[in-house]
This record gives structure tokens, sequence and C-alpha cells, in this order.
């Protein structure tokens, strides 16, 4: 046995469902599908009743306890009637659960230990009819129960937790990564697990599938990989370049070596504030945070405006004349903008250029604004008027209590700031960010691919 | 009278040569080309002998006292036979005199009080015919006797002393401005001295003048003034964009504002020491400062050979992460390379980035080279690979310690530093600058255009 399939093997041992595991989640499924058949025979409506989701085919990962039963509505119902129904069926047979909203409202809860979502959705005739995301969910699960052989659905379990291991499994807005469909398709597009690697190691992005030969749009993503049931979807739209970048990374890394430990890294140890002093003090940079109550949202509105506002902040700082080495931010009970920097204090002048002198009024003004007031100059460089005049602010901590508010950041941190309910944490300072995210700076302060 | 008038009025005052200061100068100018005569008589040598110059013209401003003679030979004698010749008349005629060389030899002196020149040339048929730069100064001088009257005379001494005023006469290369040719050429274009700065008041470079309408060639310069004796000279191709700009620039102000200190500046007060450490703890710059002996080179080699220096050393610095607020270089005895910067000190680390992980053996190249060196990385930003490595540098006088020999540097100024002849001077250090160079740290210090 070469040493891939070797390894290969023993994490089969470890994510593929055992048999008796296999047989409580299929009688566990089974029950809870009757019962929601009989809730809505009691209240009386027309509708069927489908598992869908990694459970209902084979290629969930050993221990993963999701359930996923969407309930098919005839698509004359209102959107309103469907919501309402929609609840009552969920409440009936999860009576502790509670609402969620995707796309429109569900039900999740705990049936015999299993996490259930119970989704309303629209019977609808093809993918391509959908009146809300989720309708789509069942045309991919007769799609792809009707390709998946056994050996596949292994290889899909194997590919999963080869992208949890490097952290780029899920197509939630904070990871940006491969969600379990696209998995799916991929696995059955190459053929296997090995021959995803295999084909990931040469990539040249932008890389495009269109499994049914179908497409109806095109798309600038780096990874295209056209929904068999839907010819205008790209089911990879949500990959960054930086996910597509890190399967190929790891593909490689794991094809030359093949390591059990690529699938299941070790957790990092925690920074204290020691190590985060020491780490700054060492890398000789200038830290700064801007740390807050994370504002109440799901992850997946929360992520994208931490990603705009630490990037407005970059952006700040650096058109305020501050060199940016690296950023990150992170969220738990608090939020956190982090900065590291390569200047700590800039100069109390700043360069700023006028126009040509030959731009005549243009010039002249600038000229005159200048010429009196408290600055070097104007002088010239070259054809160009110059002034050297004060600069506003001389910090980054500086900047961020005072111009934060002119940057591009999300709505909620925009309120947030608006309010000046923020803390600014300043080098050594920013040591105190350990207690909550030390596990975070640890991954910063030791960054891998 | 209006106030331009009368300003320029009381400077015509100061600069038109007197009544016996005239007189002097062309009974000693008959003399010397007399006593020329004579001497090329005595060594049997057929020449002729011709004036030239600002002092053969009337435009020369009061107190300059230089006479200029050229000796044009036959064109078909040798260069060495001119050049013997040349030098052979030139020593019997000013025997107190030296040589100097610009193309070729000549002798440099004083007779009568007045500094001379006396230059062999060829008497060539049209100045497209030279052999040599100089052969080219007689047809100029009979180019302007034929055109410039009295009143035109005139006012080429009040734009000669306009430019010596703001800094922009002179053809040298540290000056890199306005020849005497050049500045008679634009009173003849423009019609008088008002009418240049008028002109120029709303010159959209580049400015092109060919006042004989034969151009021969093209020229990118942003003052083009075809020669009116040689077609495919530009009379200005010395003039910088910086010099074009400040006679636009100070052209606009003395029109809107007449004043006599535009023509007779008063001189800087040299800063001490104190002085230069007080800019530098206003400003909050760090300074650098590259002293060594003057190469011993004339101006027109010393001065391009500083530049380029300073330009190195500047690209060098930024090159390596610094940040650049201004630059200077001045020469004396000693020469300096003068550079301020927003960064005292840049982190230990130094982010560098690689290839975009889809380029093949690239980019496995680089995270094999990296995977194992004591660097933060490689990791993934976007799409590419990224490391953080140790710095070479971290402070700018350690870069002018180790590296200076790696950038761009004049002939001379890359000897000293191969040899290591030169000293580093850092923040507090510079201040002893001021000694030698406490007129142009006044100028870097409050920069007018």
């Amino acid at each position: 046995m070469s040493e891939f399939e070797d390894v290969v093997a023993r994490v089969r041992e470890r994510v593929d469902p055992t048999p008796s595991e296999r047989a409580e989640l299929r009688e566990a499924a089974g029950r809870l599908v009757a019962r929601t058949e009989d809730a809505l025979a009691d209240l009386g409506v027309e509708a069927d009743v489908m598992q869908v989701g990694s459970t209902a085919r084979g290629t969930w990962v050993r221990g993963d306890r999701d359930i996923d039963v969407f309930v098919r509505f005839d698509p004359d119902l209102s959107r309103e009637a469907l919501e309402d129904l929609g609840l009552a069926v969920g409440n009936q047979v999860l009576p502790d659960g509670h609402e969620e909203y995707a796309e429109h409202p569900y039900v999740k809860g705990t049936f015999e230990g299993y996490e259930v979502d119970l989704v309303p959705c629209y019977r609808v005739g093809a993918a391509t009819e959908i009146q809300s995301a989720v309708d789509r969910t069942p045309f991919h699960n007769v799609y792809l129960r009707e390709r998946l052989t056994d050996a596949l659905e292994a290889d899909v379990r194997l590919l999963k937790q080869f992208l949890k291991g490097v952290g780029a499994y899920g197509s939630d807005l904070r990871t940006q990564g491969f969600s379990g469909y696209l998995t799916e398709l991929l696995v059955l597009e190459y053929g296997g697990f090995r021959e995803v690697l295999e084909a990931a190691r040469d990539w040249q992005p932008p890389v495009k599938h269109d499994p049914e030969a179908h497409a109806a749009a095109t798309f600038d993503d780096p990874l295209v990989v056209i929904d068999p049931t839907d010819p205008e979807r790209n089911v990879a739209a949500v990959v960054s370049r930086e996910q597509v970048a890190r399967l190929q990374h790891y593909a490689r890394v794991f094809l030359a070596d093949p390591s059990e430990a690529v699938f299941f890294p070790d957790s990092r140890l925690a920074l204290d504030p020691g190590d985060v002093e020491s780490h700054l003090a060492r890398r000789g940079t200038n830290a700064l945070a801007v740390r807050f109550d994370a504002p109440d949202l799901v992850e997946d509105q929360l992520y994208p405006q931490l990603r705009r506002s630490r990037n407005g902040l970059v952006r700040g700082l650096e058109h305020a004349g501050f060199e940016v080495l690296r950023s990150a931010a992170w969220a738990d009970e608090t939020a956190v903008l982090f900065v590291e920097l390569a200047t700590a204090t800039l100069p109390a002048v700043e360069r700023h250029e006028g126009p040509p002198v030959h731009v005549g009024e243009h010039a002249t003004g600038f000229f005159e604004k200048y010429e009196n007031e408290d600055v070097y100059g104007p002088f010239l460089d070259g054809h160009r008027y110059v002034v050297e005049r004060e600069r506003d602010v001389r910090t980054a901590a500086g900047f961020a209590t005072e111009r934060l508010g002119e940057v591009a950041l999300g709505t909620h941190v925009a309120a947030v700031v608006d309010a000046g309910d923020y803390e600014v944490l300043a080098d050594a300072e920013v040591a105190a960010l350990a207690e909550e995210f030390g596990c975070e700076l640890a991954a910063y302060f030791d960054p891998t691919p």
C-alpha cells in the first residue's frame, strides 16, 4: 500500500460513519419524517416531506449529527401562508426548537439527539423555477443520490475532512470556502478524492466546470462549477481566491508528503498577554486594536462587516501616511480590528503636492493659499508646487480615536464608531486581547497557508 | 509711472553699466584685440580676432568684468595645430594666465583688471559646419549684434538680473538654468523684458520658439528655442523644468506685485548647529547625511554626480522600506548627500510577496525555500504566498553604512564609497553640517520657489 493509500485508509477509519451510526441515523430520520407527515395531516395541509443534506446521502463525516428535513408545499401557496404553515409544522415536530431566518423563517431544534433543520419550501417543477434559494435543495438531493456511488460518497467524506482540516470548508461568509454540495460535485466531476487533489495541484484559475454542459451565464469567480440543476448559478461563487489557493497548496503538500495531520491539525495553543508582547518586540512593530462589543448579528452578516471595517481602517491609515504590515479582524463577545504597523509616529509635517506651476489659476490658487500659512514652502519640486504642512494625526492610535468615523466601515460597526462605543489599544495594550483571542493571536503570529 | 515701471527704473540704475564703465571696457577690449593680433603676427599665423560675449554686445550687467576674445583659425588646420597655436597665442597675450579645458584647451587670465577668456576656434562658413561647440559663438555674436537695439540690450540686462535674483541664471549643470545667449534670444523673441515675463506667466510647457523658422530636429525639453544659427540645436536644452517653472512663478509674482527684492534678494542667514536641531525637532523627522571630501572635479562634473548619487541613495532607502520626506546635495570642501526621513527605525521583519499559488514550480519553489527558514509564514494573502522575513537594515544610517555601494552613484562618488572614505551622520549629528553648509541648511529649512 502506498503512503498515500495508507494515510487515506487511516483517515477513512476516522471519518466514515460506523454501521451502527448509520443505522441509528436512518431510523431516527425515518421517525422524524413520519412525525412531520403526521403533523401535516393534523394541520390538514397538503405537502410532501423530504430528507435532504449529507445525512440523506452517505456523505456526512462521522459525528456530524444533522438531519435536514424539507417540507415541500404547493407553489401556488402565498409566501406568507408558506411561512406560517412551515413554522406551524416545525413547532409541532420540534416543540423545543426555535425559529431561525435564512431567506425565510424555519425551525431549528433537536430530535432524538440530532440537530434538525425543518425547512419549508416550494415543490417547483425544476430548479430554474425556484421562488427561494431553499427550493433548490431538493433538486440537489435528487441529482446527487442518482450519481453518488458508495465509493464516491466515501471520497466526499475524505475531501470534506481535508477541507475542514485546512480551514477551507464552509460556504459561510466568514470562511468563504467550499460548501458540502460543492465538495460532492467536485468528487463527482473528477472521479474521486485523489483525483480532486491531483487536479487542484495544477489548477490555473479561473477553473471552470459545467457538469451538465448547460451554463447560461458567465462568472468572474476563480472557481466556477455550474449547478447541474440550475444553468445560471455558480455553486462556487462564494469561494474566495485565497481558499482556492489554500486547497491547491495543501493538495500539493499532501500529494508530495501524505500526512494525517492535514486532516486533523492540532489546535493551537492560545497565547497569553506576555506572549503577545514578546512577539511584537521580536517583530519590532507597532500594534493597534479597535475593540467594541460584537454587534448582535449572525456570522454571515457580522464577518463581512468586520472585513469591510478592517479594510477601511487599513486604507485610512495608509492614506494618512502609516505603513501597515498586516491586519486581522476577530469576533467573540467583543469584536476587534487588529492592525500591525511599521511606523510608530509620523513626522509633524507631511508633504502635500500642489499642481504644476503652469496650470494657471489652479497653481496660483495653491500658491496664494499657502503663501502666508504656517507651512514649509510653497517651494518647487520639478515643475510642481509643494508644501510641507502640519500633519493631522501623528500616531495610529490618534487616527483610530479621531478619524475612524471617516473610513468605510460595516453598517453596524459605523454605528458603534459614531456612538464612540469603542476602545483603542496601542502597542503593549493589545496584549490584553489574549484573554479573549489567544488562539487568533497564536495563528496571527505563526501564520500558515 | 506705474509701479512696474518705477521698480524697473530703479533696477536699471543698478544694472546698467555707467558711461565710464562702457568707455573703459571698450578701450581695454580694443587694446586686448590689438595685442592678440600682434601676437598672431609675431607667430606668423594667419587668423582673425573677434571680441564676443555680453561685453562685445551691450548686454552685460554692471560690474561684470569679463572679456571674451576668440581667435579664428583656418578650418583646414588640424585640431592639434589649432590647440597648440591657440595656447601659444593665449600664453603670449596673457602671460599670467592658465590653461583651462572645455571642449578643447584655452587660456584664461586677466588683462587690465578684466577677466579674459582667450579661445581658439575655427572660422567656418556657417554655424552648421562647426567642428567644435565654441566655433558657434562668433555666429551668435554676429546674429545678436545685427538685431539688438540699445533698448533691447537694456532689457536683456534686466532679464539677466531677474534670473540671477531668482536663481535661474546660468547654463552650468549645477543651475540648469538660462544662459546669457538664451536670455538675449528670449528678449529678442518677445520684444522686451516685460513681454518675456508676461509670456512666461502663461507658458504651457513645452514652450517652443524657432526665431528663424528653420528647425531641423525635434526636442522633448520643456523649453525649446531653436538656435537661429543652427537649426539642429535647442539653445534651452539644459534648462530644467524646475527652472522653467521658477521663471514662470516669479514672473507672476513680479507682475502682480513688482518688487526690487526679486532682482536683489537678501542673502540668507546661515543656520548654526542649534538651529538645525530645532528644525528637525519641530518637523519630527529623522535626518541622515553622507559626507565625504568633495571630489576634485569642475562643477559641471561634480553636480551631476552629486545629483545622481543623491537620487540613488533616496531610491535605495525607499526600496529598503524607508520613507523619504525630502533630500538635498551640497558641496564645498566636503560634499554631502542629505536625506530627511519620516521613519527612524523599521520593523525587524519585512513583508516579502511570493508568486500566486497557481504559478506551478515558481510557487512551489518559493514555498519550499521559506518553509523551513526562520521567517513568519509562508502564509496566503489572497492567491499569493507571503512571508515576513528578517529585514537587512532597520535604520537609515545602517543602510548608508552597509548598502550604499549597491545604489546608483556618480562615478567619483562611487569610488569614494567603495574606498569607505565617507562618514555617516544621523539625526542630531547632522547639526555639525551647519559649520560648512549653514546657508544651504537655511534654504533647506525655509524653502521658497
